[in-house]
Parts: C-alpha cells; structure tokens; sequence
C-alpha cells in the first residue's frame, strides 16, 4: 500500500486516520454487528451519529442557537435550485456576485426560478479577482444575495464577507472553503457546502439556515429539496445519505483533534503561502489571480508553454503526486490543498516543480 | 468482529464479500494510492468503475440498447417529484395504483406537479392485496402509468407486470424488489430504485428510461432531477455520489458470482418459503398479505398480543438477529429478505421464532 498525495478539486484526499477508522469499523461498528452502510437510520446507532456529527460541526463553526444544520442529498448543485425554491416566489429578485465558473452556475441555475439580478460581476478582470463591495448594485428588497466565497476551479476566494443592505438573508455556496477557517455564521442566512471538498464523501450537502428563513419555500418545491421539511425531520423525512454522513461526523472528529479552525487555519495559510511563493518566486510557474483574493484551498498554475503539461502531469504522477490537471474549462493545472493534505505534501510539490523547472525551464 | 443476521428494510445487509472488498480496498484502490471516496468522478480509475457498474447492471437486467442507465443521487423520493417533472405537464394526468405506504407518498408528491388519477387502490383490502388489472380505471392518453411493484412496509409485491393502455408507458419504483429476480425491462418506460436495499449505500437512485422518454421535462425541473441531462452526461453533469456507485458495482459483480437473477430468484423463494410457512403453521404469528401477493424481500407478521413485542425483539436482539421491528406506522415485526441475507439467517429467525413461541405461546 503505497499512499499518493492527491492534490485533485473534489472528490478530495480524505485523512489518512479517518479512512483507517472507516476501514477498522466497516464490518462492524461499535459491536453492532454490522457496518454503518447497512443500519437503518431510525436506530441507536445512527441516531448516535446523527447528533454527535451536527453537535461536532456547530461546535467547530460556532453555529448559533438560532440555526438549523441540515445534512441533504444532491451536492451544491442541487442547492442551486433549491436555493431559489425555498426563499423567492417567482417574481422576486434575487442579487448574485459573479465570481467565476460555480457562481455562473448558481445564477444560472437561479435564473429559472426568479428574476436575477447581477449585483457585481468580475468578468472584467478574467474572474482573477473580487470585486470591491462599495461596487456592488444591490437590489432593493432583493429575496437574498449569494456569493460564492471560494471558486474552486478559479482559484479565487473572497477576502471578506459581504454586507448586504439591512435584513437582506445573505447566501453562501461554501463547498470547497467550507472548515478551512473559522466562518461568522451570525453574518449569513444560508451556507451551503457540497461534501467532497473539506467534509467527505460527495453525495451529500451540508446546509446551515437560520431559522427565521423557513417556512418561505413555494409550493412547487420537491419534497426533498424543502429545507422547511427536512428541518422539521433533523434532515430524514426519508433516507439521508448515512454512510456519507458517518464519514462526514469523523471529519469532524478529526478536525477537533487538530485543535479546531483557527489550528487549521494557521496550517492552511502556511500550506498556501509555501506553494504561492515557489510560484511567486519561480519566473516559470505563475497564478492569474490577484494577491489578495487568492484561495486558500485551490491554487492554479500555469507552465509557460501548454506543451510541458503532458510532462509535468507524468513526472507528477511517478513522484507520487496526484490530481494536478487544471479544470477541464481552463486548462494548465490546479494544486487543491484541502485540510486534509498535509504541509509535507505541499513541499513534495514545490520540490518536484523546481526539480521539474531545472529539467525544462 | 461478530456479524449479526440484519433484517433491516433498509438501509440493509450488504453481502460480507462486497464489505471485505470494500475495507481492503479502502486505503489504495487498485494501486490508484487513494480511496474510490477520494477520486475525481472525471479520472480514469473511477470512469472505468462507471463504465463496469453499469455494464454489469444492463446485463444482469438485461437492458435493452434502448434504454439509458442512470445513476441519480436523493433516493427514490426524489424520483417521486422527478417523474412527474419529467413527465407531465401541469395539466396532463398521470395513472397511480396505489397499494400502500409508498405509493401513497408517490401520489402525495406527483399531486403537486399534474392531475393524478387513482387507476386503482388497495384500500379496501386494508392494503393487504394487488387489486387484479381488471378492475383499473385507466384515463386515456395518460401521461404514465405508475405502480409500486414491492410495498417495502405493507410487504405486498405485484405477482404480475400491469399492461397500460397502449403508448402510455408504465413507471415502477422497483426500491425493495429491483434485483430480486427477473424483470422484463421492455414492458416498462420507467424503472427506478432507491440503492439502500438491494443494491448498497443510501443516497444513490439508479434509474432505467426508455430514450424516447427524454427530452419531455418541463422547464422548471431542477437540473439534478432532469433524466435528458443526467443521460446526455453520462449521470455526471455535477459529481455523483461515486463512493455509493462504487459500492453499487461491487454488488453487481457479486450478484454476477452468485449466478445472477434466475439463480438469486431461486434462492429468495426458498428464504421467502421457509419464513411463510413457518408464520402460517405456527397459530402464533401471522402476516396480513393475501398470499398471492406477498413479498419476497418483505415479510410483515404479529405477534398475537402486542405486549409480547419488546420481548421478542429483545430475545431476537441476544440471539443475533436484528432489524426486525416493523415500521413505526404499521408496528409488529418484519424481516427483510434482500438478496444479501442467506438462507442460514432465515433459519435461524424461524428457530429462535419457534423458540420464542414455546416459551410464550
């Protein structure tokens, strides 16, 4: 068995220590007799893993009292419509930021379902940065504002929290930032944040409401997309996705005994900074995006001519590097550093793209 | 490690074969370094995963090339607003038979999208039978024609495949039945089936349609519930729940060692018949299902004074045997018979019942 450090956007490396519990556990959990894929989730065992894992995450965030955590099925992606079925009716409107590919998704998504209305747009500047809030168009009376604080395929993170106008709900598709920091919760209506980045297995999505926002869905919205309804169930009106949720819970864990976010945090900002700066410093890599808006947890990276990247990706891949193609829609590279991706993986990348640089640079 | 015979209606057993593969597995897939959970759903390893599950299920099936093959994430209650919107018109009419709990919540859900025609019900057998086709009161040009072919908690499964009027096509949630032995495909437009009873981990959907039936969503169906761009992505349009796919594929594969769906078929009649039999020639325990009409997978029965419950289920529990309360609408007991429960825990159900019936009886 040989371990590879896997830099890929999502699904994402995993702790080491969390895979090895789930393996120890799989044939059977706790003396159940059997594994945690293969209990109903109305009994001891699951209910045990249910509270434990929305008690862990409100601890690690800092939710309010006043929130309900949801743990749901279909990814963010589902959230996009969901999103718009459970705060507009159809002739409201809904302000979003446009920071890159994801956000372009939500809106679009959003579009089907409500006016929208494009608040600030970074397109002028190639989605290489963050539009300054005092630029921003809000709409009066508008059902929200989302953003997406990181785009993961841009490598773009929001270096604030936006303020919308007062009593305006603000929503945040957190997927691929989401446990990376500490979050002001207080500040948003809604958070959601698709697993298979910084929580665990992709099929399942956390959602984080306040609750004066329920209640608000249009008729029209599927049962299992209602936020209202899967409150009113501690998120299994029917089957949620146990297995990912189990696995979620020992992130959790895990996370904890890190020392919780601001722990992460500090390992984060080193882990970035020592990749940014071999960059920075390489005169052969380089990051488009602006200094102050750059992600934490997806770095892409260009070599100076496309031709090299068949190369760089084989040498990678025989240094035990994994997962450095660049999203298909732009190309070049991509290094996604994860919590889960130790400081010692990072160096092994720095390391073979200098060695790399020396060869062909 | 001490494995207890799981009679839970699901999530459910899985076979310990697919359970040991998937812990060996867990670290360093197939020399991949990392986890199935940890790879990109666009990699090679796990297109080849997609590609190999879906092969195994279209032959185990035997689906014909004309239908598409999807792998949906929300369980079968998603699919409950899903075939409506992607069905119907708000103004079109669609057939239901209801026999039970979950056709019940199917109706419940597709109320909110079209008209629905109740074709038959069940009702006045207390759910405890298939009323004959017969007796079905079909709308003409009906957008569909939907049936529950196995009712998980009432235990009644169709003993024959409805025949719609001409062109309309039929639409079966197969949840707790798919896989238990032959279906003929063909005579079917619509065949879907939560994962977490015969096929693994909850949270994933698989969904059989007929091409000609893409392409008539509505506008408002949210992209994560639209079949034509699910199909037209290969099920991939945004991640997939692909540690639940993964699992899924083993179980085909296993399904494939055991002789496939006549030898399983087999082996569910004789389970199915040890069970009834000794439910009907003990005076003691009863089940409710006109015996044409009862199911293979699930097997309600009573105990003849409630009181004695909690004993049973406790004595069950020490003997090894769990998962046997019935659903909280229905109570008594149930075992569930998935493919993934052996003939020796049937056996051991039925002595330790006979047991339980000298010590109480």
């Amino acid at each position: 068995m040989s371990r590879v450090y896997n830099f890929s956007a999502g699904p994402a490396a995993l702790p080491l220590e969390v895979l090895e519990q789930i393996r120890d556990e799989l044939l059977d959990f706790h003396g159940a007799g059997m594994s945690v894929m293969e209990m109903s989730h109305r009994g001891r065992h699951f209910a045990a893993i249910a509270q434990q894992s929305e008690s862990d995450l409100r601890e690690l965030l800092a939710v309010p009292a006043n929130y309900k955590v949801l743990f749901m099925q279909g990814g963010a992606s589902a959230q996009f419509a969901a999103v718009p079925l459970n705060l507009t009716t159809p002739s409201a409107c809904a302000d979003y930021v446009n920071t890159g590919i994801w956000s372009t998704k939500a809106i679009a998504e959003a579009k089907r379902y409500c006016k929208v209305n494009l608040a600030a747009d970074a397109k002028a500047s190639g989605y290489s940065t963050v539009p300054q809030q005092a630029e921003w168009v809000f709409t009066p009376d508008a059902a929200y504002v989302h953003y997406t604080p990181n785009e993961t395929i841009g490598g773009v993170e929001f270096p604030f929290v936006p303020l919308p106008p007062g009593g305006v709900p603000l929503v945040a598709d957190y997927s691929s930032s989401i446990l990376s920091r500490p979050i002001d919760v207080s500040r948003h209506g809604v958070i959601y944040a698709g697993a298979q980045k910084n929580i665990g297995p992709a099929g399942l999505v956390v959602l984080i409401v306040r609750e004066d926002l329920l209640g608000r869905g249009r008729e029209d919205v599927p049962t299992v997309m209602n936020w209202t309804i899967m409150a009113a169930h501690d998120s299994m009106p029917n089957t949620p996705a146990t297995f990912s949720w189990y696995v979620a819970g020992l992130v959790f864990q895990w996370l904890k005994r890190q020392g919780g976010l601001h722990a992460i945090e500090s390992l984060n900002h080193a882990k970035a900074s020592v990749l940014y700066s071999a960059i920075d410093a390489s005169g052969f890599y380089r990051n488009p995006v602006a200094p102050g808006c750059r992600s934490l947890m997806n770095v892409p990276f260009t070599l100076p001519d496309a031709r090299l990247d068949t190369l760089f990706l084989e040498g990678a891949a025989q240094a035990g590097l994994a997962g450095l193609q660049g999203h298909k829609l732009v190309g070049g590279m991509r290094a996604s550093l994860y919590n889960a991706m130790p400081l010692a993986g990072v160096q092994a990348l720095v390391a073979y793209m200098q060695e790399f640089q020396r060869r062909h640079g």
